[in-house]
């Protein structure tokens, strides 16, 4: 019996999840032994050189034992939250004492910050006492509060600990005695979505349909008008009249320009988008929602088919961190800030589970190993906010309109959202590898990631264990540990970039195609204990080419391997990256270099490089020659870990 | 004899060309009749819709007649002065009482707007009359005067009439109190370079060694630290410390981070990079400076060999109007500011005065009937500031990072510098077209535009005329007139663009190699009266490319016939003009249409495009196909004129 027909899927908790491989549990590790210290010390500003956080001086400030003055963004308490959020995964992979102990001070110091009323945002409680809830298009209240339910979430979830979730739910009592539908409210909902994702996870922990009717308030409320709730809360504060052109202020900039199910295309600050499609999905499936789910069909759409880069990245603009138009997707100047690829993955995740289509597990891979990856060094010490396809380092450093390209990762962020947004989504990596449809007995694996989990599934406990190479090799191999024979299905995704999967069963080939269902292959059978599969994605080198209406990719090609994105970096082709070229039927060929990258595999191939010109014209009417020349491509993820240099995804293709 | 080694040609007067063509007059006819009249009415702020000049408002105000507030840019006087220069030159051309009655009161008026010890501007008299000199850097006082000078000196040129130089000089009289070596004098030069290169045309009007000194003094002076003469007044103003990423402080922004001999590249704000080189010229001309004029060729060297676009456009970068870096030339941000390429007409003529090469004069040609002419509509009556290479609007809406470009041109600007400047170059027009080196005997004629002139060459008249449809065909014919058989030179130049030019005198076929130097057929013979020439230069159309190191243009081709520079419009070939390529060998014709946007010869030709896919995958692994398609396109000054779309100079090369 399907109680609800908008869940299909449910994810194993995180909990259950040991990853154990070659390549994520080193970056697990960097997280935890590396990342989450370093964090911590510079939400305490004891990083020499960085830029200053301030966050744990002020939440000390609004404690009453600090006389320091606040400094920070508005949203500057959310970098707490962030790291609690990650500490929280992490200590969900393994306990931890000596981190439980800070985590736990950490909680003890937001309690104190927390007003008698619930309210808790120390820039307005120390900075701005009188402008609470006065804006909140702008001011990133329930942002704020939003990312600490996200942590208080996990950090229970990891512990069991109630303190935290004790203190948001006063918290979210207070928001909800200020805002809402009811008289004598605010009918006010947040700038920055962020908010609603969390009260969905909040909802699942304590069952309080309070916190699922303030979701589905700030949701249904969203773009309502005339008269706009914006402006009704600008003129009570008396705000001058914007400059025409600071699209800051217009209405889709926040996605409030319409009512959520009216919204078409992706508009506007591409995190905020995200962000507030993740959380109607959340509502829409605990609804039943079908209309809800149907305008995120369609932004799903939208963004994956007309607004994303082949790494996984969105939001092609850095003026508004935003989206701009269909198929507008230049290279050098790709916003496509690490935050949003992020929230890409939390969406898909949460399309997943209710759509049950590879599509959404293939644009998680995507995102993951190319547009997230590289928003960290490999020694996960410095990161990249804006992930460029392309880079010329002497024009970034001379052209204002490339004013937010780095070509340099760099140790931190005044606004510092993507390090700790990337350290929270590799310690929760473990969530997005399987999940299981109990009423059908059904076990996905969504992502090849070696490692092992337990599903139960109709009272008996299922393990499953990978053991795998991947990205790097294309052989998977899964075995099964069940005490009792039983008839279930392991649904194994089949990701779009194979065109020729092979599987075998206990050494029996078995025929993908006739057990193909929406990109998985269900594997339905009597399971036995020690029972193998395995599973093999050929991983040849492909030429990709972008849809032509994308005309920044016209007449070029972009190499993939498996789910990694390449890319040719000056470090291995020399300058004047744009003067290569691949022949259409160039012959490619692979290598695992150990000692490269920490551990990558390369492309080489034969390739055309356009021989300098001997004449000193700029143009001229006689032809270009072309000599032979080897290129070298590494993963996109991995770029800019040596020397500074131009980088580029797309290379021409002759 | 030759008594300047530096000085080889001189232009003719102005007075002495007739140009009657099927090409310009009517575009001269264009600005005399339309655009001199609209521009005076801009001044007056008698267009209705159009953004509010208040130029002789603000004369008014400094005169005692008007008690409004000053309003505009702080060099809004400009205007005044670069519409002046143009009635200067049409009445150059041909005498009009009407319109000279109006300027003369307009002369009147700026009298009556000096003050009485010769200051002369607006903004400061009404505005900030405490302000005058304390900011050279930014405030554009000597700018300013440069072109009241210039229109000073055109004035007078054509009617004689001595008034507007009485009150230059008396204007130069007391700038010359203000600034210089001498103690107790500030020793500051302009921020905006103008003056200099005004200050030579009074020279050679008024022989006044204190106008030829002031000059010198701006070019010697600049650059010279420490301490930096802009640092000297930013401390004596107590300016604030600036952000440091506003560049529009950095002394290279006005090419005053080196004295003017260390500067190798052209770097900061195109325009006044250029009209300073264009003083430079000047001065070293005067001054036999050979180390002065070896500066500007370097400078030459590196704004043609490096940063110039195909239309002669310069300044690739909309932030501070600037050139960036050697061979950073986006085609879609494209800054390439009409004044630019005006500017680069003006140094060039110059540089061409002392150096005899045709490589200035095909710089000449380059920006006239591309960069320049595209920044004014076919009516005259709108214009274009910026003049990108490559335009598609949804994206030019939608992007920050292109907020300089517009697709449509606009009735006139806030800043309205081009369109004056666009008219005063159309105005003279005619002092480009000749020049003669009296102790040669030689007569040279640069630009092939129908028409004639007198030049007076050892005490002879030599007539000369030129019929030609030229640009659009190959033939020019030129008659000589003359009363006595006498020896001379006729120098024609041989455009680069020009493969096989062939040479007829009175029928009989001249070996064109033979008696070519620097790119000018040299014809020395006993002339008689009615000799003619034939030349023929051929036009076929040429695929040109650009120098490799021009990322942009890689595997690209721009269409070129004669000196027109092509590109292809939406409103000939449709959408997506990125998905068109053209084969190396594309046969390509041309015809004259002479409906279609007021007669233009069109190139068409057939190409490829990439034929729609029907997956609507972003990314996939197929083989792009691609079919058949005719191209048309169009001279790139004549784009924009129907309906606004997508637009395109260079081509993929398939």
């Amino acid at each position: 019996m399907e109680k609800l027909s908008l869940k299909r899927l449910e994810n194993v908790d995180l909990k259950k999840v040991v990853i154990n491989d070659s390549f994520w549990s080193k970056r697990q590790k960097l997280i935890k032994e590396t990342v989450i210290p370093y964090q911590w010390a510079a939400l305490n500003d004891a990083i020499p050189g960085a830029e200053p956080s301030h966050t744990i001086e002020n939440f000390r400030i609004a404690a009453g034992e600090s006389n320091e003055e606040y400094y920070g963004m508005v949203f500057q308490d959310s970098d707490l939250a962030k790291w609690l959020e990650t500490v929280g995964h992490s200590l969900a992979i393994e306990r931890d004492d000596e981190l439980e102990r800070i985590a736990d001070k950490a909680i003890d110091l937001i309690g104190r910050a927390q007003l008698s009323d619930g309210y808790l945002n120390t820039y307005f409680t120390v900075a701005h006492p009188d402008k609470k809830w006065t804006n909140l298009r702008d001011d990133h209240e329930l942002y704020c509060a939003g990312h600490l339910i996200e942590a208080a979430v996990a950090y229970y979830e990891a512990t069991g600990k109630q303190k935290i979730i004790d203190i948001v739910c006063k918290l979210v009592d207070h928001i909800d005695s200020v805002l809402g539908p009811e008289t004598g409210k605010k009918r006010g909902y947040p700038g920055h979505p962020e908010i609603e994702l969390a009260l969905m996870k909040l909802y699942k922990v304590t069952g309080n349909k309070q916190h699922l009717n303030l979701c589905k308030f700030f949701i249904e409320e969203r773009g309502a008008q005339p008269p706009h709730y914006y402006d009704i809360e600008a003129k009570l504060r008396e705000e001058k009249h914007k400059n025409k052109k600071d699209l800051f202020h217009s209405k889709d900039y926040s996605q409030a320009h319409l009512p959520v199910r009216e919204q078409k295309t992706a508009e506007g600050h591409s995190v905020r988008a995200l962000y507030l499609y993740s959380g109607m999905v959340d509502l829409a499936t605990e609804l039943q929602d079908e209309s809800l789910i149907e305008a995120c069909r369609q932004l799903w759409k939208n963004v994956t088919r007309q607004r994303m880069y082949i790494t996984g990245g969105i939001g092609s603009s850095q003026y508004r961190e935003s989206f701009t138009v269909d198929y507008d997707l230049p290279n050098d100047r790709a916003y496509t800030e690490t935050c949003a690829s992020i929230a890409l993955v939390f969406w898909a995740d949460r399309m997943l589970q209710i759509e049950e289509d590879s599509e959404y597990a293939d644009v998680i891979e995507r995102a993951l190993y190319n547009g997230i990856l590289s928003g960290m060094s490999l020694d996960g010490k410095s990161y990249f906010y804006v992930n460029p396809l392309e880079v010329w380092p002497s024009t970034v450093d001379h052209r204002n309109d490339m004013e937010s390209v780095q070509y340099k990762r760099q140790s931190w962020f005044g606004c510092a959202c993507c390090p700790p947004n990337l350290s929270r989504l590799v310690a929760s990596l473990g969530r997005y590898i399987y999940s299981h449809h109990d009423s059908n007995k059904e076990i996905f694996i969504h992502q090849y990631i070696g490692g092992n989990t337990t599903v139960e599934l109709d009272g008996n406990n299922v393990g499953i264990t990978q053991k795998t190479e991947y990205p790097w090799d294309e052989k998977i191999n899964v075995q099964i540990e069940i005490e009792h024979e039983m008839e279930f299905t392991v649904a194994l995704r089949l990701p779009s970039w194979c065109k020729n999967p092979r599987i075998k069963v206990n050494d029996e080939i078995i025929d993908v195609s006739s057990i193909s269902k929406k990109g998985y292959a269900k594997i339905t059978r009597k399971w036995k204990n020690d029972d193998r599969i395995e599973l093999v994605l050929p991983m040849p080198v492909e030429m990709v080419r972008a849809n032509p209406n994308v005309r920044e990719n016209i007449g070029k090609v972009a190499l993939q391997r498996g789910p990694i994105v390449y890319c040719i970096e000056e470090a291995d082709n020399g300058e004047n990256l744009k003067s290569i070229s691949l022949a259409t039927n160039s012959a490619l060929s692979v290598a695992y270099e150990k000692d490269l990258l920490e551990g990558v595999t390369v492309i080489t191939g034969e390739g055309l490089r356009i021989k300098e010109i001997e004449s000193d014209q700029l143009y001229f009417t006689g032809e270009i020659e072309m000599v032979r020349s080897e290129v070298k491509a590494i993963p996109y993820f991995s770029w800019s870990n040596r020397k500074p240099g131009e980088m580029s995804v797309w290379i021409r293709e002759e």
